[in-house]
């Protein structure tokens, strides 16, 4: 209740960093650029206004494939749940385990913007996509690549 | 203003058509199906709940690639903007192209959901899929498909 | 699964129409008004492009609220799941009550738009709302509008 | 192009604040947060899941409106275009206006999500409320509460 759907076009700003949980789950993530272009009209063309970049969350089969598919910089298409997310305490941990922090106050709210996706595609406005089904009853455990933890 | 933006998840329920306009633009049509599915609690399994058709209509470069890339059948992803229309006119017309309608009565509106798309792609959910960019400048008269007019 | 989540942003075209079902649940229906504008050049102002027409579904509290709070050609904003449903049946036994349908065709399928709503508001672009919030433990039974079966 | 569209479902977080721009636009902003409620089997029943937080901003009659008609905690309906923001400099600003910040290091980068809306109302899933329509016309100086700078 309360989900708020939304759809992103943009293109990814890191490869897509796949593994398994401990309970078995695949997970990829990946982070995507959403540059907004707007008409110009003293020059007729459209030019950058603004980029906003999420963290977008895939799982099981469809984590599978993205990490298969999708290579650093390609047009895509993202549809799913959105959720701002303060990771106060990851970043906090994150710190000690670099040796920082003695005395310094450093970022207290690490603000995300966080997409748990249920459909992926690579933007066909942008190019051409030969599409090969995969099946769904196909077990995760081999998945396309090394599985590494977050 | 007051554009209904959306997306759709579904399947391409016809192949797409692609022609040009006498302007030399580009496009392609096709009908998409939305299958929702509901969780069963008793059996523990995803159902078909009720299947939407839209008219799915693309301008441009995506018109050529979605034409070059979408077969009959495969999971897509569509997002745009949505439009409820009333084909009175068309429908009379097309008619009368038959040789029907002496004295029928006949469908008085012919009401159809159509999507104005801006991005389309291979759903991930189900398959993989392989992409290749194509360079915008090109030009759209050495169209992928044979060009028919609606 | 697979929902196409939408937000209309448009006019109420009925009174809506409110009534229980046979298991005591709340119900609101009304059509909405969707109508596109866009920014003419030449008369450097906005024109209507098109109109969509939605039904539009509200249960519960919702259902009782809009009911009290929504009168005919009033500005909404509603957000909810999209569905193209075929009244095939529906229309069909509508015409035998009409005594229609001797010989005659007849529309054989009759297309709708329908949006089932999770939130319903005045849109504050064209005017101010007061609002007075409703206990959600009230009982529907004392709704507002006299029950009217569709 | 690339606009992302989406609708928030929440309760104001903040008392609208609003002021005119030295071009003598009217302008509204707001917090949001938005709780995902999520169905918990072994208590039948909803149980919060996350809330995240969003800056609506609201331009021109809308902005007055919002200003006039919505208070502390209301629950509301937005739809607009998101953005994800990186404030380094304005925080900076802030900092220094403050007098802080010899030395230290502070946040580097102060992230917030924000949603530029074209339509808000109040959310009739959880009260009643009274439209009244306000001309277009009307000029905005008379903006119904006292302006403040940002």
């Amino acid at each position: 209740m309360n989900e708020t759907w939304t759809t992103l076009v943009g293109n990814a700003a890191t490869r897509p960093d796949f593994w398994e949980t401990a309970a078995g789950v695949a997970v990829a993530r990946f982070r995507l650029a959403v540059t907004v272009r707007r008409w110009d009209r003293r020059s007729e063309g459209w030019t950058d206004a603004h980029t906003s970049f999420y963290t977008v969350w895939t799982w099981r089969t469809l984590a599978a494939n993205v990490a298969a598919s999708v290579s650093l910089g390609e047009p895509l298409l993202v549809h799913g749940t959105l959720r701002v997310r303060e990771r106060e305490k990851e970043r906090e941990r994150e710190e000690a385990r670099q040796g920082a922090g003695e005395g310094e106050s450093g970022p207290k709210r690490w603000v995300t913007a966080e997409l748990d996706a249920v459909a992926v595609g690579h933007d066909l406005t942008r190019g051409t996509s030969a599409f090969r089904r995969v099946s769904q009853a196909k077990p995760l455990l081999n998945a396309p690549t090394g599985a590494t933890s977050p």
